[in-house]
C-alpha cells in the first residue's frame, strides 16, 4: 500500500467507528455483518432492487437475449494510479458484457476480506465501485461479504458478476472474424499493467503512467450506431492484445498481420516496457478494446471511436486473412515479421 | 485438508499432468489458463453456453421476474463429511435464488486459488460442482479462474452467481410475513456447522455429523405447489435459524415465537453442541428452509415437505404474531421463554 494515499476523506458512519479495521465477525451473518450492510455497503450502492434484502434480488427483464459474464479481481496494490480494485471490478464486468454487444444492466458483487483491512479502505473503494456504476449507467442489485482470517487472504478480492441485454440486430462473437476484415484498436496499449507495475517496481516516469481503467459501454454503442456490422469485440486485459487475437484467431480460423508501428503506446509505457523486458502487446489494458469490423465500415467504425472521449487515439493496426489460420503476425518497425504468439504463462501476476 | 482423503480416482488430463499442482500461470491469461480451461473446466461443465468462450455468454431469456443472487465460498476445510467446497458454492446460490420462489436457471463461478493447490483437488471439486448443477438442474454459463500467490489465499474460494425465474403468482418476501403465519422448518438443525466444527476440532462421535448440503428447489417447487401462497421463505446459512428469523422479523414487523422441542435436532449435532457451548438455533445449515405461511395452508405445505426426500424432518416450530415486532422469542424445553436475539460476530468463522 503506498503511503501516500489518504483515507481521511472518508468518514466511517457509527457504529462502525468502534471497530477501524474489518474483523471476523463482519462476515458471521450477525449483528456486525447487518450494521456494515446498513452503514456502508447501502448508503453507496442503494437502489430499490438492493433494498429488498432477500436472498436473492427480484428484478423485472425483458425478455431477448441476456448477456452473462464474471470475474474476480486480486489486483495488488488495491490502489494504483489511475484507480482501485473497487473501479476495476465494476469496469471490467462491465467491459466483458460490452463485448458481446449488450448493455449493461445489473451487477453482483462478492467481497472476500481479509480481517484487519481497514474500513476506511474498504469505504473508498466501495464509493469508488458505485461511482463507477453511476457513470457506466448499471445497477449494483445483489451483494455477499466474507471474511477470512488474517494471512489467509490479501486485503480484499472483489468478485463481480454481471448482465446485459443484446439489442436486435447485434451479431458480436469470437468465431466471427472473416478474411478481409479490419483490425481497430481504441487506444493506446499496456497502460493499466504499466501502472501496476510501475507502482511494484517503484520506478518513476518523467510522466507518470495512469491506469486506464474505464468502462467501455458507452463507446460500444457508439461504435455500433456507427458500423453496426461490427463482427468482434475484445477487451486486451489479461495476456494482452496478443492473447485476444490469438484466442480470436483460433475461434474463427483465420490469419491475422499487425503493422506495429501503427499501435499506439505511451512513451512513459515504452520505456517502462523496455525497462523490465516486456512487449506492450502482452500487458493488460482495462479500458481499451480491439473491433475487429468488415471493411467497407472500418472508416465509419474508426471514425466513431475517435470521436468518443475513450477512443480519441483510435488506431487501424492490422487486418484478417485466410491464410496461416490460428496465427498473428506482425511488421515490426524495422520491416521484419514476427509471430505474436500466446504467453504461456503470467507475465504480470496479479494485474487485475 | 484430511488425510483420508484420496484423490487418486481424479485422472488428471494431459497436459495438465506436467504441473500436479496450480501455478501463477494458470491464472495469467495465457497457454495455461486455456489449458486449464480446456482441459479441467469445460470437460465437467461444457455446455453449448460455456462453449462460446467469450468475454461474456449469450443466453436467450423469457421475460419477466428474474431472481439474481450471488455468494462466495471461502469453507475451511475444502473437503468435509459430507461434501466439499464446489457443492456449496453450487448448492448455496441455487437456495438463495430458490428462497425467492425462482427456478434456478443458471450460474456463474469465479475461482480464486492460492498457488500450490493440488490440481487435483481442483478438479474432484469441479467434478463435484459439475454434479451438484447437473442435480439441481441448472448451467454454469460462465467462469473465471484467477491465482494468487502462495500465502496470500486459501487453497481456493468460489464464488457463484445464479439467475432464475420467477413463476407468475409466486410472491415471497422478507417482508411479507403477517400475524397468524405459521413457521416451518425442513429439518434438523445445526447439521453442515457441526460437521465442519467436528471435522476442526477433531470431534469423534458414534454417528459421524454429515453436512447438509443440498439443493433445495426441487422441494420449494413441491412446496408452491401444495401451498401457493407461501409468504416467506429463508435457508438458514450463516447466523443460523435465529439470523433468519429475526431479519424477518425485522422486515415484516412481527414477532415470532417459537418451541424449542418442536425443532429437529441431530442427536449427535446437540452433543457436539453442548460440548463446544454453541447453540443449534445458531449454527449453519445448507439443505433446509424455514417457511412462513397461512396458518389455513400450513397442514398441506408440511405434508409436502414431509413428502420430498430433502423434508422428512420438516415440523411446525412456530408462529407469528403481532405483538413485539422484531422479537424473536421461544418457549425452552423446560417450559420458561428466552429470547432468540441476533448474534453480534462470528460464531463459528469460515463455515461456507
Amino acid at each position: 500500500m503506498s503511503n501516500e494515499l489518504n483515507f481521511e476523506g472518508w468518514s466511517c458512519p457509527l457504529p462502525l467507528r468502534d471497530h477501524p479495521t474489518v474483523i471476523l465477525g463482519h462476515g458471521g451473518g450477525g449483528q456486525l455483518s447487518a450494521e456494515l450492510i446498513k452503514h456502508l455497503f447501502l448508503p453507496a450502492f442503494g437502489n430499490p432492487a438492493l433494498d429488498q434484502l432477500g436472498d436473492s434480488t427480484v428484478l423485472q427483464l425483458a425478455g431477448g437475449r441476456v448477456a452473462v459474464s464474471t470475474d474476480s479481481f486480486v489486483v495488488r496494490p488495491l490502489f494504483f494510479p489511475g484507480g482501485n480494485i473497487g473501479e476495476l471490478a465494476v469496469n471490467g464486468t462491465v467491459n466483458d458484457l460490452a463485448m458481446s454487444g449488450a448493455r449493461p444492466l445489473y451487477l453482483t458483487a462478492g467481497f472476500i476480506i481479509e480481517e484487519g483491512l481497514p474500513l476506511a479502505q474498504l469505504g473508498v473503494i466501495v464509493e469508488s465501485m458505485a461511482a463507477a456504476a453511476r457513470s457506466a449507467g448499471v445497477q449494483l442489485v445483489a451483494g455477499d461479504t466474507k471474511v477470512v482470517d488474517r494471512g489467509h487472504g490479501d486485503g480484499v478480492f472483489i468478485n463481480t458478476a454481471g448482465l446485459g441485454l443484446i439489442p436486435a440486430g447485434v451479431e458480436i462473437g469470437p468465431r466471427r472474424a472473416r478474411p478481409g476484415d479490419v483490425i481497430l484498436l481504441s487506444g493506446t496499449l499496456g497502460d493499466h499493467g504499466m501502472a501496476i507495475m510501475s507502482v511494484r517496481e517503484g520506478l518513476q516516469f518523467e510522466t507518470a503512467i495512469v491506469s486506464d481503467t474505464a468502462a467501455l459501454n458507452g463507446l460500444v454503442q457508439d461504435l455500433l450506431q456507427a458500423a453496426p456490422d461490427v463482427h468482434v469485440l475484445r477487451d486486451p486485459t489479461r495476456g494482452g492484445l496478443a492473447a485476444s487475437l490469438n484466442e480470436i484467431a483460433a475461434a474463427s480460423g483465420v490469419g491475422m498481420a499487425l503493422e506495429e508501428r501503427l499501435i499506439p503506446v505511451e512513451p512513459a509505457v515504452q520505456s517502462a516496457c523496455e525497462l523490465l523486458g516486456l512487449d506492450p502487446l502482452y500487458v493488460a489494458n482495462e479500458g481499451k478494446l480491439v473491433a475487429i469490423v468488415p471493411a467497407e465500415q472500418a472508416e465509419a467504425a474508426l471514425a466513431a471511436l475517435r470521436a468518443h472521449p475513450l477512443g480519441r487515439r483510435a488506431a487501424r493496426i492490422g487486418r484478417v486473412m485466410a491464410e496461416h489460420p490460428g496465427l498473428v503476425t506482425t511488421r515490426t518497425g524495422i520491416g521484419g515479421t514476427r509471430v505474436v504468439d500466446m504467453a504461456i504463462g503470467e507475465q504480470l501476476p496479479r494485474i487485475c
